[in-house]
């Protein structure tokens, strides 16, 4: 089942996608007023249930789009995580050493923005990159979670376009400052819940620039799998309902091409991972 | 004055510290239940005035301290900030190159503790280090703040203790793992307000292990002032009331030490600023 936070008729709510229409789940269920009150409510897996008898009456195309968790308390995100990745990374000049951890670091909410709203170029930088990854959307909270129970706290998957300014990312070791420009994290258009993504299956992950595909591979090339990084993470914080990991981006990233693409304003940047769907953004200038 | 969030019979509120009492000003003033709210609604600078008339009727030794702002929506922390942490740090091994931008990371307000709270060693490493911080808190919201406005934005300073697990902190150049775990962000005990602290005065920051002395400086032998630090994180983030910039740790961290030192469940570690306060943690064992 798909699960979406939108605004439809200046109104904030969540609800399933139903071929091209919405069952408004937040107006039906007014106890959980957001999808993650949902999540943290420990609905997640009742979606399809709580989804009966409610009809599917707002067409998708009269829906403005949320970020499906606008304000996940933490975003958890992973560096070179894709084998090829690594591989263009060393070819353009960085170290050649493996991690022998999940490298990762943080993203506030407040740089994340929706399915069709433009990602903005800040007006510091022109290095603006597109990075096509798999979201980790938690649904049971927990702490130290061995690898092999992992997969009951993820409540679904999305798609994340984890755009990064590349000059400001490499301002210093520690990358956050080129990650967490307002509106460059693209995070949509829905989350599939997990009982309809085995945990192991390898999707197929392309990035398209104005229709030219950038980035193609499927997460089995991951360094670290989905279940590896919630067990390292959950050793660090307590995750918690509607926490998102965004696992790392393949190889084909605009500063590792041969001259650097960048996006520019008027650019249109797509992420499509299999079974999940298509993350769709404009690029724009930001306004200083 | 000193501004602060507490917990008193049960209930969590803020107040103003006078003298060794506190006068409960979230039950004063409920339209802001909390420092947060307060400074959310412009009035940090206005705390003298609203706590006229309020009975400081609270003894501080029957309070329980929460960290000064519980849950900031940004906790944005600089790295390698003093001369002499960068001369001990390169001493080390690390890179001899001082950064030509502030490198900063985030903290989650998950990570936080207060004043007298334990610092929680986790179970997977020994290496917990100290780092005694000058924390800022701003008030007025604001991007791409000019250097020479910044300090209109401060609500007023503080003490953190940014207790890192360096064992963590260098799994990848990313350091984000090793400044996040549970109950290490030590945050108090209260915050001065603006009026209170002209904003080029140095202060002297001095951190204890023990009642040993382990850190000596003042806020002059920062690499990035502090006003420097608020332009270059308001280019990236649109700071808001409640967030915090933690400003780097000078040198005599633990694992600069020959043999390194690190802080072990029975040790107490304190940090204090001049013209704030003394912010006192005692070193506890994390439940697994």
């Amino acid at each position: 089942m798909k699960l979406l936070s939108f605004e439809y008729q200046g109104r904030a709510s969540w609800g399933a996608v139903i071929g091209d229409h919405v069952a408004d789940l937040g107006r039906a269920h007014p106890q959980y007023p957001t999808l993650q009150a949902y999540l943290e409510a420990g609905r997640g897996a009742l979606a399809a249930q709580d989804a009966e008898g409610v009809a599917a009456s707002i067409a998708l195309s009269d829906i403005t789009f949320l970020p499906v968790i606008p304000h996940p308390e933490k975003i958890v995100c992973a560096i070179r995580n894709y084998h090829d990745h690594h591989r263009e990374v060393v070819a353009a000049g960085l170290d050649r050493e493996l991690s022998a951890y999940p490298p990762i670091f943080l993203r506030v909410w407040r740089s994340q923005c929706a399915h069709g709203q433009p990602i903005l170029r800040p007006h510091c930088s022109d290095s603006l990159d597109w990075e096509g990854e798999l979201a980790v959307i938690i649904g049971k909270p927990g702490r130290n979670i061995p690898e092999d129970k992992a997969h009951e706290h993820v409540a679904g998957y999305s798609i994340y376009n984890d755009a990064s300014v590349r000059e400001w990312q490499f301002h210093a070791k520690s990358i956050a400052a080129g990650k967490n420009f307002e509106s460059t994290g693209a995070f949509g258009p829905w989350m599939m819940t997990a009982d309809e993504i085995a945990p192991t299956q390898p999707l197929k992950l392309t990035t398209r620039l104005n229709g030219v595909q950038m980035q193609s591979t499927t997460t089995a090339d991951m360094i670290f799998s989905v279940a590896q990084q919630i067990a390292y993470a959950s050793t660090i914080f307590t995750l918690v309902a509607g926490d998102v990991l965004v696992t790392g981006t393949p190889g084909g990233v605009g500063w590792s091409k041969k001259p650097p693409r960048f996006m520019v304003p008027g650019d249109v940047v797509e992420v499509e991972i299999e079974g999940i769907g298509t993350l769709r953004n404009p690029i724009e200038q930001a306004p200083i």
